[in-house]
This record gives structure tokens, C-alpha cells and sequence, in this order.
């Protein structure tokens, strides 16, 4: 169990950094000042666990009980304005932390629907608005029809497909293969 | 009691239905794919009820407890696809089910509130972010300004007189006719 | 401490008097209807502290729980939009307001987020939040931009500084004298 917590927290960090920095990406686009990127790539990056803690009643809210999520988004943010013209060569890495991300979001989202007791469609519901929803409200702040709603990106196509998976692997194979196989679709 | 109560379950189903309905119209309208269409018509349909659910603390949110509104908000959506070319004759139909389910939406919030012991005014403004809510984050969603705050519909004032009616008529005739009263505003 | 109480009580209702007046503005500007108005000007006052409740879980949430909230808004519309010939010329008094509120609003934050035993970052990022989230719910409603991420008002790096004022004064001074300092910067 402690493997896979790791593997779990390692890739959440590798998904906040992601979607942090998509979050950048999208605020610069739109000229924002500072403030704004920062904004932007912290609702983008907490954004789906927020709504999904708010639903089921977890609060106060993962990222308010610990520091480390704020910092690492903080710290990214910088990275990724100073280096921002170089980083255009990491567009493709970019898209796999996104993609990884997201998987591991909507696992986690699942995992905790099934700790509170929700039933499985439920859960992928709530697997998908973790994954999707932080994209989404940066879209909204950024003034877009969400590009999940639209983009030939099978985006959350792929957070329901993987979170199906999830729950079919899930008893034939146990938890910890599940997580990599659905993190990976 | 009873009879209140399933009286309660059928026009909130069919409220749902109508809501989801509306939803899916409404993502059409703007060209979404299908996933699209999906989440804008379970917006639609969840998202009052999901809002003031948050704001009184009764977490796990209503749709998160059950199956059957997930399911039935699908169901919905692949009948209204289906039929969406024959479904323009049933348009007065619909806004028949919209203003039922907007009325009995508002009343369960109104109902909701007095449950938790809040006061009158705070009551109805609860039933009205019930009975509005869904179509105000649908509209946010595909980027227009609340059809809510410029379209003559008269739409939220009915919310608003529906639920001042039913606080009125309950002392008078118990709650049973007040919410027939109420949702027939 | 019953002065620091009252102080931040009226500072408090001064504050959601001058958000409303601004929602109040925001929406005739749209050229929304007396509805659109209203929700406006209710959303502009309650929106950060409302969001703020529901992250750290205090529900209901502040303004359900009493009902002088909802009366003062909704009789700062009514005069504001009596007054709304004249009231130009208190455009500048309307501004020192609205800093204020915004100061205290996110003193109110950090606040209720010591009383959580959240850490200080966050209960920055979390007074940040309580003082502008009003505003930018209002500008999402009203399909902009939010303001606070391009225009040059410094309005939330005020909000930030403001709190990390309060925490490094509320060492040496107490709260009180902390309290007036961060309001005011």
C-alpha cells in the first residue's frame, strides 16, 4: 500500500505542475497580469479536487489543510514564466504530465467516491469532474466556451474510459495495476 | 404525507427531465460534441440543487446519494437526440414541465431551508438559487449572460412569488395545497 | 475585544453596502433587468464570503444563517437605484469603500482561517479569496473578463499585502491595531 501512496503522490505532483502550468500557458495568452497567471494556474491546478471535496462534503478542502500544494504551484509558476520561451520545446513532455494528470485525478476521484460509500457510475461522475473541472473553470475565468466541450481532444472521453477501466481491472487485477493501466489510457 | 411526497418525487423527475431537455437544447444550439451536450444537460438539471445543497452543508449533495438522477438524466439526453428532429412539437409541452419543475424546485428548496431552521426571507431566496441555478451555470457555460437577468420570461420573479405564496398559503391551508398553489405560480 | 468586534461589524456592513452598490453599477451598465440587478449586487456582497464557507466547510454558510445580510442589500439597491442620478458624485467616497471592505473582508478571511488553524499562506490565499471573489463571480455573470486579472487597480496584490501586513504587525501590535493597519493599506 505504501508503493502505490507514492506512486499516487508522485504523480498528483506531476498533474498539479501540468495543469499548473497549462494554467500559464492559457493566462498569458489572454495577456493577464501576474496576479491573473497566478490565479489562473491555481484554480486550474486545484480546481477539480476543490469542486469534488465541496460535493461530497470534505472540507475544509484538500489543498487548504496542507501548504506544500500552494508552493509547488507557486514555485511552478515561476519556473515556468522565466523559462517560458524555451519551454515551447516541452509542449510534447507537457501533454503527457497533462494526460497523466488527469488519469491520476479521476483515480483519485473515483477512490474517493468508493471511501464515501457512492455508488460506481456516481463515481466516475465525480472521477471525471475531478480530472475535468479545473480546465473548465479556467475557461470560464479566460472567457472560452470550455475547450472540454468542443476540442476533438477526446479529453474527457478519455476520464470516463479510464475510469470504467479502473473499475474493471479493479477486481481482477487489485488496485495498485489498476491505477497504472488507467492512469495510462 | 405520502401522497405529498410522491407527488414531490414525480414533478421533480419530471422537472429534471425538462431541465436536462433544455440543457440539451441549449448545447446544440452552440454545436457541442456529445460529452458536451451531457454534462450541459446534467448541469442543468443538478445544478440548483447541487449549489444549495453546498451552501447549507448537506454534503454528500443530493445526485452524489442516489443513482437514478444520473440515469435518468441519460436517458433523457439519448431520447432527446433521438427525437430531436420531432421534439420542436412538443416545445409547449416542455415549457409546461420548465415552469412545473422551476415551481416544485423552488418549493423543495423553500422546504429545505425551513428543515435547517433558517429564516423566511433567507427561505426563498434558497428556493430560488434552487429553481434558477441550473440554467444560470448552463448559460455561464456556453458564455452568454444569464438568460435569467435580461430575458422578459418573468421567470425568477415566479420563483421568488411562488415561493412568498407558499410561506402565505401554508399557515392558511397546510403544505399540500400550498405547494399545488406554489408550483402552479 | 468588543471593540474590535463592533469595528469590524460596521467596517463589515459598510463593506457589503459599498460591493453592492458596485454590483449595483456593473449590472444597470449591462442594462440587466431589476432582477438581474438584484442578483448582481447580492452576488458582488456574498460571493467571497460564501465561496470562503464552503472551502473550509462552515455551512450553512454566513448569510443563510442571518437575515440582516439579505435586508441590507436589499435596501442598498432599492436607494442606490433611486439615488442613481446623484450618486455620481460619490463615485470617490464609493471607492474608499469599497478598499475598505475589500481590506476587511480579507482580514475577515484570514481570520476565520487562523480560527481553522490553517497556515498562514493559506489563510492568505483564503482572505484573498473572501475579499475578491464578489467581483469576480459578478464579472463571470456579466460575461467579462474578471477585472481583477488585467486591470491595473493593484486590487488584489492589495488584498495579498494587506495580509501579509496583518500577519507580521499582529505579532508586535495584536490583532486590533493590525486590524486598522491591513484595512487601510
Amino acid at each position: 500500500m505504501t508503493s502505490i501512496a507514492t506512486f499516487t503522490s508522485v504523480i498528483e505532483t506531476l498533474g498539479i505542475i501540468a495543469f499548473a502550468m497549462s494554467g500559464v500557458f492559457a493566462a498569458l495568452a489572454k495577456k493577464l497580469d501576474m496576479f491573473g497567471v497566478l490565479v489562473i494556474a491555481f484554480v486550474t491546478s486545484v480546481g477539480g479536487g476543490t469542486v469534488r471535496d465541496m460535493l461530497i462534503g470534505a472540507t475544509p478542502v484538500a489543498w487548504l489543510k496542507d501548504t506544500h500544494t500552494l508552493s509547488i504551484i507557486l514555485i511552478t509558476v515561476v519556473i515556468t514564466l522565466l523559462l517560458r520561451k524555451r519551454i515551447g520545446n516541452f509542449q510534447r513532455t507537457l501533454m503527457v504530465f497533462d494526460a497523466l494528470g488527469l488519469g491520476l485525478f479521476t483515480v483519485i476521484g473515483i477512490q474517493k467516491g468508493i471511501a464515501y460509500g457512492l455508488s460506481p457510475g456516481v463515481c466516475v461522475a465525480l472521477g471525471t469532474i475531478t480530472g475535468c473541472f479545473g480546465g473548465v473553470v479556467r475557461d470560464i475565468l479566460l472567457n472560452h466556451i470550455p475547450a472540454l466541450f468542443h476540442v476533438k481532444e477526446l479529453y474527457a472521453t478519455t476520464c470516463i474510459a479510464g475510469g470504467t477501466v479502473y473499475f474493471l481491472t479493479t477486481g481482477a487485477l487489485g488496485p495498485e495495476a489498476a491505477q497504472v493501466i488507467a492512469a495510462s489510457v
